[in-house]
């Protein structure tokens, strides 16, 4: 079916291609891949224009023994493709299946779990330097991104290397997008570089150079002959960034010319101390409605290879939110909004539009993002940061120390928290129902439902404080049961009257516990269920009064267990001496992996199905010990 | 007593001053730092090295209508001075005292509480964007070090305000130190634009312009033209990292001559867009003994003045850690040590002296620091890195992402956890046992003293996981009850068998529980107490046992009580339908201002009397309840 891809199971496998094969190749992939993804869904933008440059690395390089570091690993599928895990992509991103990321426990050949940005170089310094102290004989390569490189932490880690004059590799795989177009300042630096450069100038030299080496063994043979030619002829541009930092620059080269990026990387290969080779690649390469709108088919759902139409999907929470807060902001002109180059993701691309001079976009910048929204604050402005939960871990310590010490009136809104589905592990918004309870200063809530959520919106407008509103990845939803008033701070609501056994749910838990009331019911167990909208505060009134009236408890949340809603609960019946059974349900302490977001609710006993059969248990236990 | 200080109660007062008065004032200033940090102690050397740059800064400029924004605040003191609160400084970091750090309830000239690095950037380019959208009129200056500005967050704030082109003013404070020597390829970078400078050529220049006018005023009103003369005579050098991130670069200048500042501030104060002024200054500057040691001065206790003595302390925990690794490192060749800009603080220079090849200073970068050692780990060495409790707080998701998901074997030594003391709110690491909780596949401990501290490091040699070891600043201290030997993963140790009411300490709660159990033997109250030394795993079968040997437990950290060793241990008593009274001793949801360690104990209920007060309380509720 492809006439080069099929014989490629392991690196091994292309090192004897020339380039022409090489090229041939490089299309089977993109074929592969449009195909693959058209069915699975998958990160497909990205994958696109990385075809050449894994194929180049994997001619030059010795995987698994030299390190590949895939930084934001999402780019990583050709790279899977390459070694051995190609018949596993019709199971990519599903449950049990092949992981969207770069995964160790998957494959040697995958050097680390990455899945937030900008890690790569910190994590590629570390494996060069236990090298070092070994007298270990390897080449490290971290692939970053031009987003991913204005991370802080990437930031942290070039002026690391470029002082310990470590010897590694890092390719900067410029196509000046990460999910969203780039912005920064380094952004625009690069920009100038590339348009001043001399690609076209340094193609010739490479192809007089090259025309003596039609195919790989014969380049390899000569490559001394060629890194010399190179060394005289191509007179790479200087970048003041990286040269200021201690780093040797190269590039800017074509990304998608394979002869060149061979050429390139066994010119670098051999260098010493820090080496940056910034390549040039264009996102969605090879297929066409992708390359017209990379972010668009960033991750996508399974779609039509010729029209490139998607899966009609319901309109997202976070386009909900986008929408909402730029309406709000008609009325209110303190209100500004932040993201951290995840405009389209957090519906934030509808407020920029309407609103561009109270929208900032300062790249993958989650630390900065926070503390310039306390900046704003401070300012009397009034700022809504949307960032995903998982992301927003980045910026704890600014939240404690730049948010909250002076109670900062900074909302957060907290987009794909609790179980995100097939990113997995890496992504998982399990923690922050943790991480912000032990903030002092902070409210913290989470919506029964969309329509509820924009009423938090509307709260956050009065309160003076910071604020944290936290929702689910998905399409909008609405219960439609119970009040949809204004609200007020932490009160709960009673969505159903039941007897015995009294469940508090947070967020898109009450939709799971009122699905679950139904099984219930067919067991003659009619619990009570409210809507924990508050984290905290939490309705103490209310509670006393619940309490006193059900024989048993149970919280359910989708966030671990330790430290976030039920141990706040638990808490309160302890300080309270109150007499009530206690079950909690949420995550174990875990990391949870990747599957569609049911089949994990189903594996972390979070289903109502699940639910309502640990309530069962739980019920019918409590009966017997009473019996006893 | 003071010719000139005594006279300034406010920025205004100095407006009228020429540069032969303040020059005066500046020495006013050093010897009553000196006075009066000899007696209070404080942050010396850093504030002797940023005199005549504060004076500068508040004769250009009107605080607080212009924001100056200090980073690291502790370079606030002559600030403090010159705006209203000297006769304060006899309180200087005492309880209810004046702040070490700026503090926006203490004065209106203090713009942001500021006490982790790398803030200011992000804080001023709120403030700014905020002042631009409503369209207002007034400078913001960040004051940052060349240590703070590699860290992270700074350089995504540099990103980030060289794309929007915000109008703000970066003062870069070069004095080749942070608290310890700068590290890191920046920091090579600036001291080469030192070497190459014109330093003397430039004041050259500016003696020739200022000649013209002698005094403030007369400088003030030839301001334009003074302006024009620097604009054409004084060639800035080019940074190339500032520049190529579209940030107007001047400089370097003496930081230390009021009249060449107060001239560049007046030429830049007026430029459009961001503005980097680089400034050098000498840390310690104008007191022997600090100049010569700046790293021994940055934060003294009380000193004598004339030979600079200072208190003698006993030799603190961070030493005993710092030997104590060092002499693993002896035996196990694959231990490697890793500081965040902080050899001293946390006793890793004794390391760096015996095993310089092992040893790693990052910086200011707890995120790189944090993925740099799971890179170490990937590669077979074993990486301790040695952080303060509240810094460790930046690296939250490194923690989670790059160590925690595939279990890389880092042990974290978190020194200063608890209350730290004198340094107040942005410093107390009383966070981590509640952040580290939730988080899962690390193991988490704190020792009863400094003996069990050393064996729990040797302990975690045997552990091929995330470790956590915790413990708190001061000197090391050594019990003398309950078992010496080799350590267990998550077995307890009972200290003192006693009836009814079970304490479980941990940490150096345990020290103060030993104390309030002799003060609780006089009101016939005779508790167990236990050495809880890990906060997870917990040591489940021993509690089993003790638990059904006790009516009360009393959980006792100095941690806040939400999310940490509390919550875990009732939890297990919920999970396990346990009967028992329980109270919960820690820190209440609030941040806990500066003062002794012991006065704030004592505040928040945690000294040894306060806490037998709260335990008699409870155990004559329990009675009484029970009575009923």
């Amino acid at each position: 079916m492809y006439k080069y891809l099929d014989k490629v199971n392991h690196p091994k496998d292309i090192k004897s291609m020339d380039f022409n094969e090489l090229d041939i190749l490089a299309k089977d992939i993109r074929k592969f891949l449009v195909r693959s993804l058209s069915k699975t869904g998958g990160h497909l933008s990205s994958n696109l224009g990385i075809v050449e440059l894994t194929l180049a690395l994997h001619k030059v390089f010795d995987s698994p023994k030299d390190k590949i570091i895939w930084d934001v690993g999402h780019q990583s599928y050709v790279h899977k493709i390459l070694t051995g895990r190609k018949d596993n992509f019709k199971n990519l991103r599903k449950f049990k299946g092949l992981s969207g990321f770069p995964k160790e426990s998957e494959s040697e050949h995958d050097i680390f779990d990455t899945g937030h940005s900008s890690t790569s170089i910190s994590i590629g310094q570390g494996i060069c330097c236990a090298r070092d102290i070994k007298n270990e004989k390897f080449n490290v390569i971290s692939v970053i991104g031009d987003g991913s490189i204005t991370g802080g932490m990437a930031l942290e880690g070039l002026n690391h290397i470029g002082y310990t004059q470590t010897k590694m590799i890092v390719i900067l795989n410029d196509n000046e997008m990460s999910i969203d177009k780039n912005v920064g300042a380094m952004s625009n630096h690069l920009s100038s570089l590339i348009k001043n450069s001399t690609i076209s100038k340094v193609k010739d030299e490479f192809e007089k150079i090259l025309s003596i080496s039609k195919s790989g063994e014969l380049l390899l043979k000569t490559a001394t002959e060629v890194k010399e030619s190179i060394k005289s002829k191509f007179n790479h541009q200087e970048c003041d960034f990286f040269k200021s930092l201690g780093i040797s620059y190269y590039g800017p080269i074509d990304g998608h010319n394979i002869k060149e990026l061979v050429s390139m990387l066994e010119f670098v290969k051999d260098k010493n101390g820090p080496v940056l080779l910034h390549i040039i690649t264009e996102k969605g390469k090879g297929y066409r409605p992708a390359s017209n709108e990379p972010d668009k088919y960033h991750g996508v759902s399974s779609f039509d290879i010729k029209t490139g139409v998607r899966e009609s999907t319901e309109k997202s929470i976070s386009n909900v939110v986008g929408e909402k807060l730029s309406k709000m902001a008609n009325d209110n002109k303190n209100i500004v909004a932040v993201t951290a180059a995840m405009p389209s993701g957090t519906g934030l691309n509808i407020f920029s539009k309407n609103h561009p001079n109270r929208y900032f976009d300062v790249g993958i910048a989650e630390q900065h993002a926070t503390t310039f929204c306390a900046g704003l604050a401070k300012n009397n402005m009034k700022p809504y940061f949307a960032v995903y939960s998982t992301f927003l871990q980045r910026a704890y310590d600014q939240i404690i120390h730049d948010v909250c010490i002076t109670k900062k009136a900074v909302t957060f809104l907290i987009d794909r928290a609790g179980i995100v589905g097939n990113d997995g592990e890496t992504h998982q918004g399990i923690f922050d129902l943790s991480y912000l309870n032990s903030i002092p200063n902070i409210f913290v809530m989470a919506p029964k439902d969309t329509k509820e959520l924009e009423l938090m919106m509307d709260l956050s407008l009065e309160i003076n404080a910071p604020v944290a509103i936290r929702y689910p990845r998905g399409s909008s939803y609405h219960l439609g049961i119970g009040e949809y008033n204004k609200l007020e701070i932490g009160k709960y609501e009673v969505l159903s009257n039941g007897e015995d056994t009294l469940i508090l749910a947070i967020g898109i838990m009450v939709k799971h516990s009122l699905k679950a009331k139904g099984i219930l019911m067919n067991e003659n167990i009619n619990p009570t269920i409210v809507n924990a909208r508050f984290l905290k505060p939490i309705d103490e009134t209310l509670l006393f009064d619940l309490i006193r009236k059900h024989k048993n408890i149970v919280t359910i949340e989708d966030n671990v267990l330790t430290g976030g809603f039920s141990d706040r609960i638990n808490k309160f019946i302890i300080d309270n001496n109150l007499d009530i059974n206690i079950l909690n349900l949420g995550i174990k302490e875990e990391f949870i992996e990747h599957g569609s977001v049911d089949e994990i609710y189903d594996m972390i006993g979070l289903s109502p199905e699940k639910i309502s059969e640990s309530i069962k248990n739980f019920v019918n236990k409590t009966k017997i010990s009473k019996d006893l």
